[in-house]
């Protein structure tokens, strides 16, 4: 069979050419311990429904512990029904909420101060990635999210990858605060690391977002209200009744098995692939995520 | 007006904060002299006509020259005509042509040696970047298109930035040749850099492929074959009338006016942005395009 470049991203059936070569993808993942994943909070997680489906949202209170309670407290006044995406910029980000937080109740109204990074301790778990990035004198994963630090202003921060969703704001740093959202569904804009507050990650849905009509506004702005993209509703999965909800687990980028995920996508090694470039990019390196519970 | 994150991309009519600020990208590209366009060859430029609308390739013969000619040559002879986009897998490719190169006549069976990267000289031009790249030694533009080199190897070659085309091929490198293409749509897959020959870059409509519904099926092909998106037609932009073509302009990347885009996205200074990277991926700064002669 005719392999398509690429098939081999999905295509970890093929064997380890030989002993000293690392496992597939999909083996790997299939040989790992239950201990290596990590179920995610419910009080963390969030739905967003749209006309086309569920999106799956884990939010990242470590980062952004402020930022995080107001969305649940907005999501729980029921502050985003109703509304609706807003804005699609190709290669960029989508966009939902009410910028103008003209909610006939006052909510969303609250800003809150930036947290666009927060300081470091020496023991404050880490998962370092071994390759120089752009941006960053230091990248891997925190709490399983994608994140970066420098040692030199003692700060670490969230990165943005692909399917990351920030809180956006207005030209003041302490705009912000969750009445308007967006999520990344383009190459990492790695730009916006500390000028805007990342709340959490897509775990489930993201081709909801990332295949929505583009808008052909300024900026991406949908120009026609009936081609905004209604929310049909937002619910924290606490919330939800324990029957209804959809369970995730995400692999534990501490683990043993993550260590061999990164090893694998560094030094890629198949009947397809001619060169490893044995590196690897904190943006290109999705975490695993497994339905069940 | 509340600004959303990231209205500065295209926010460039905020003024310049003072002398030493550069100008807002807009004012650059409004104050840039004709010189430092160059008009796409009509030769080396695709129409890619989906239901959807028509995108536009244009192709990198300076680095394939033999694929570049066999896939104009596939387009003379009709063979994508009745295809189809057979997968759209998120965050990474969509993929049109046909694989197994069934096509009646026997076209789009010829295989071309790889032309993954080339040798390069001390004066082959190279507008290099001035930041570390994850992947490769040196990064920066070629030709106008996004590239990498590597001295210690003397080897230039393309980067998978979000909308390179390229050429997939079987496990055999030296299996492609055009028959099957696909176009980055996610985080720039730099693994695939070096292991498959890169053909060109969509320059406008990449929105037609990116905004497309994912493939449900293995490494997101579609499942059923009247989910595919028909190619209604793709044309070499010189066998059109003239009358019916779309010219485009590409920013020199040798010219002073993209020295100055390059400086401004990686210092961004404006009213919106608390603190500038000073860096810049190769595969973030979307290269200028102008429609109109």
């Amino acid at each position: 069979m005719r392999l398509a470049v690429g098939a081999v991203l999905a295509c970890a059936a093929v064997p380890p050419e030989g002993a000293a070569a690392p496992a597939g993808l999909a083996e790997i993942l299939a040989a790992s311990p239950a201990a290596d994943w990590r179920a995610i909070d419910p009080d963390d997680t969030l739905y967003l429904t749209l006309p086309q489906g569920r999106v799956v949202i884990e939010l990242a209170p470590a980062f952004a512990p402020n930022h995080v309670a107001n969305i649940k407290r907005l999501v729980r006044a029921g502050f985003y029904d109703g509304l609706a995406v807003v804005r699609v910029q190709d290669n960029y980000v989508v966009q939902w909420g009410d910028a103008q937080s003209t909610h006939p109740t006052g909510e969303g109204r609250l800003r809150l101060k930036a947290e666009f990074d927060r300081p470091y301790g020496a023991a404050d778990p880490f998962v370092a990635l071994p390759d120089p990035d752009t941006y960053a004198p230091r990248t891997g994963f925190a709490g399983d999210f994608p994140a970066a630090r420098d040692p030199a202003l003692g700060r670490t921060w969230l990165t943005h990858c692909y399917g990351m969703v920030g809180a956006g704001r207005d030209n003041d740093a302490d705009s912000g605060g969750g009445p308007e959202l967006y999520a990344v569904i383009g190459q990492a804009p790695r730009q916006l690391d500390r000028n805007v507050t990342l709340v959490g990650r897509v775990i489930d849905g993201m081709e909801l977002f990332s295949a929505l009509p583009r808008g052909r506004g300024d900026i991406g702005f949908y120009q026609r209200p009936e081609e905004r993209v209604p929310i049909l509703g937002i619910k924290v999965a606490a919330d939800v009744p324990a029957a209804q909800r959809a369970a995730f687990r995400v692999l534990k980028t501490d683990s043993p098995t993550f260590a061999a995920v990164v090893h694998n996508r560094r030094f890629r090694r198949d009947a397809w692939y001619k060169v490893a470039t044995g590196r690897i990019d904190v943006c290109n390196l999705p975490l695993p995520v497994r339905a069940g519970p």
